[in-house]
């Protein structure tokens, strides 16, 4: 009897153990939950910069008496961890997108321009392979650039397009969508087209928005092209985005449509005209790409509120682009972030679209400030009437920077000029154009501190299973390592 | 007896519940302890490109190799937590000081160049009255500068020195110690010394080493003035420190040994000259004051580590200046930043014990070039021998950009230019001294976007009692709620 009595007292208190660490220990199971469905969103060149500049803007906009009460966050700035992660690579503190990429898909430093060269294979072909998780891969470029092809390809250089490709193809991933294959029949243009070999190898191959519509989770493999490709062959610009053309945010929303099953999913979305516009210091359309990312991170989120315990989004940039600063020198402690408002096209949509004429037609200077007025905001003195903002009529030294660069222009037409001093006045673009987003920039009270990509520490966002895994300041590898953690890949 | 084994076993799943519940809550008991030692570093505009500009400095000073293996983590880079906060203020999203160090100290947004005119006290007021803590208020630069200002003073304008000397004294803190106090006798230089109302109201003066080494926690309070000043009568840069001279850590260290004691303290460090340093462009100076800093911080945890579970040290800074950036147009993708430390002293020391004499004697370019190869490593082509490192043999353009600052200082001296254009060229410095450190920058593949302050968030680092409140993204003002929530002051 005394002895059944401490049984049972024992078995009491083994249950009551049970019991109670079960309970203290539900939030810590809830955040090692393996998650089915994982989001990586990748805003190239994005970091705090970025997204804060952004949020300024939208804050600046709302503005309305002498009180300014900061940005309007866009929605993964109050995911409920927020992280930083280190960029550089084995070549540079300044590294690039190849690299980075291959640190987040894999865990390894590489050279820059290098994808994936080791034996590893990435997070993406892991969970296909071992956990069987349907693959999707989202760009705003080519879907054969360096960070999309970092989840999929293994190439010595970033520059081997055809073949980049072609393991786009044999990836077998589930969902592909975004901007037009570079280099799609080989650098000779003598090889098959991307395209058939997709086709040939049981991919959906949808070029236009119509064909995109009609793609559906049958389990067929798909690969949407945009229907309408911008500049090097990228989806628009937001800020060029025409009406009924599809955004990232309906990419995204479609590639959930095709991925989505019961056992799981990975999909990487990549922002990659922020690095574009950044590269080219381009505020105006560099905060509507940043924004348009929010849009289809909002589209991730409405499927995670379905599946709160699944889900994991992440949203982290590969690494900061064009050193982007709120702040001037010429407007010293003042922002004016609403006149970036005034910009309603993009640098290239300028190049294109109205440059390229200029040249042919060696257009006056002052006719060609007349669209600069209308599509910039920017306003010659001797045009300026009292309508136009005091802060976007230009000053007399301004002015000398456009004519200068505009004579250049007219010289060189659209894109690069060789000399050092051109190179760190213009970096390889337009002069005329990009003096003129520099001198709204400025006006704005921001500026660039280069054309490339720079050494900032990235923002790494988390909402959902697994979340608490990446809060702290770590090493880009670790978003792999990570991942591999709360998925168990190998 | 059935009664007596009911109550037994219940008795028994009362101790094992409290005694499994204690366990698994003994974390976040630990995280939720009020802190009884505090520190609180801030390094005056910095933020992530200053202390991870310093960290890959002392990294690509160790490559060996080719191949890269990253920065050298700064000691509080290691803390278990880290967050970040934005600094927008009600004037701008380039804030300045006295407002963003108003937030961290009392909670409240307000205007540029204002501290603290709401009603409120500042963290330091209540820790001090409200749990009778001990505090010690540490600045490289002036004392009555804003930051430091805002931990005891209430003024409409930062600039009010004389009435925020009194302040200080009014404050009763029971440790002051940095660079020396502005505007001594008011502003006409007709009041009574602060040094010597200092004195009448109970404070030990310690204008030189020696006298600072002897005060000691006799209960007497204490302001110690560093020994030898430097610009503007603040300390010296840590890169211009002489042998003996004391740095932020000696200060740091007597601090301690002043404030500390049983019921508690509250310790602000400020790394004021990082500011000072990125304003002018000087990216030399601001390594090593961050590094500086760090040195201090280190100190702290020495101390913590006797106290762990009563100590807490935030590391945060009030607003990034300069928009430093790890990348330059001109060197691409590339960074050299062990030419860095080529960089003998400060701009300011070069202003001071060089420019001036440049200026009185009309010294020949190509004489002062001599002293800027000496002191910056920058190589003329002509003087270039085989031993010069390539990267630091100055190109034509750059010699040419020498050449046109230098003749503008032999025209008009150290300090401000008027004109537009100087003004981005050249900030409010001498061009020739802002001009070799751009140049030096520039080759080492670091670029400034601004000379004034800038709206990137900055990041919140903690160790200790409380640290995991300071995680996650969010306002500077909730480093005073957390602060006041951790203490419980009101």
């Amino acid at each position: 009897m005394k002895n059944k009595g401490l049984s049972l007292i024992l078995v009491i208190v083994m249950l009551v153990t049970a019991f109670v660490t079960g309970f203290s220990n539900v939030s810590a199971q809830a955040e090692a939950a393996l998650p089915k469905y994982i989001f990586l969103f990748i805003g190239d060149g994005m970091s705090y910069p970025q997204f804060q500049t952004a949020s300024d803007y939208l804050g600046q906009l709302e503005q309305t008496g002498d009180i300014l009460t900061g940005g309007i966050p866009l929605s993964f700035m109050t995911f409920p961890v927020a992280g930083s992660a280190t960029t550089f690579d084995s070549t540079s503190f300044a590294p690039d997108s190849a690299s980075t990429a291959t640190s987040i898909s894999t865990g390894h430093k590489t050279y820059s321009g290098v994808i994936n060269m080791d034996e590893s294979k990435t997070i993406a072909e892991k969970l296909k392979k071992q956990l069987g998780y349907k693959i999707g891969i989202i760009s705003s470029v080519n879907l054969n650039h360096a960070t999309p092809a970092a989840f999929y390809a293994h190439q010595a250089s970033r520059n081997n397009y055809y073949e980049i490709g072609q393991e786009l193809i044999a990836s077998e991933f589930d969902y592909f969508a975004g901007g037009g294959l570079k280099s799609v029949t080989g650098r000779e243009k003598d090889q098959a087209s991307l395209y058939d070999l997709a086709a040939e190898a049981g991919y959906k191959v949808a070029m236009t928005n119509a064909e995109a519509e009609a793609t559906s989770a049958s389990g067929e493999k798909v690969l949407i092209i945009g229907e309408k490709l911008a500049d090097s062959d990228a989806l628009s610009y937001h800020i060029d985005l025409a009406e009924g053309e599809w955004s990232l945010a309906d990419y995204t929303r479609k590639g959930i449509e095709v991925v989505n099953n019961e056992t799981g999913f990975f999909m990487m979305v990549e922002g990659g005209k922020i690095d574009w516009a950044c590269h080219a210091n381009d505020a105006g359309a560099t905060i509507q790409d940043t924004i348009a990312m929010d849009e289809a991170i909002q589209v991730a989120s409405e499927f995670a509120a379905n599946h709160p315990e699944k889900t994991l989004i992440l949203v982290t940039g590969d690494h900061e682009t064009g050193g982007l600063t709120i702040g001037f020198a010429g407007t010293n402690y003042d922002t004016y972030l609403q006149n970036i408002a005034s910009q309603k096209i993009s640098y290239a949509r300028f190049d294109s679209d109205f440059i390229a004429g200029y040249f042919e037609n060696k257009t006056p200077f002052i006719d060609a400030m007349k669209d600069v007025q209308e599509l910039f905001g920017l306003v010659l003195p001797v045009n300026a009437d009292s309508a136009a903002q005091p802060t976007l009529v230009l000053t007399n030294y301004e002015v000398s920077l456009l004519e200068q660069a505009y004579e250049l222009t007219l010289a060189g037409g659209v894109g690069k000029r060789e000399s050092y001093q051109e190179k760190l006045m213009y970096g390889g673009y337009t002069p005329f154009t990009v003096t003129v987003t520099h001198v709204l920039n400025n006006k704005s009270g921001i500026n660039f501190a280069s054309y490339a990509h720079t050494g900032l520490p990235v923002a790494v966002f988390a909402k959902g299973a697994g979340q608490y895994l990446f809060k702290g300041y770590y090493d880009n590898t670790e978003i792999y390592a990570k991942l591999a953690e709360l998925t168990g890949v190998n």
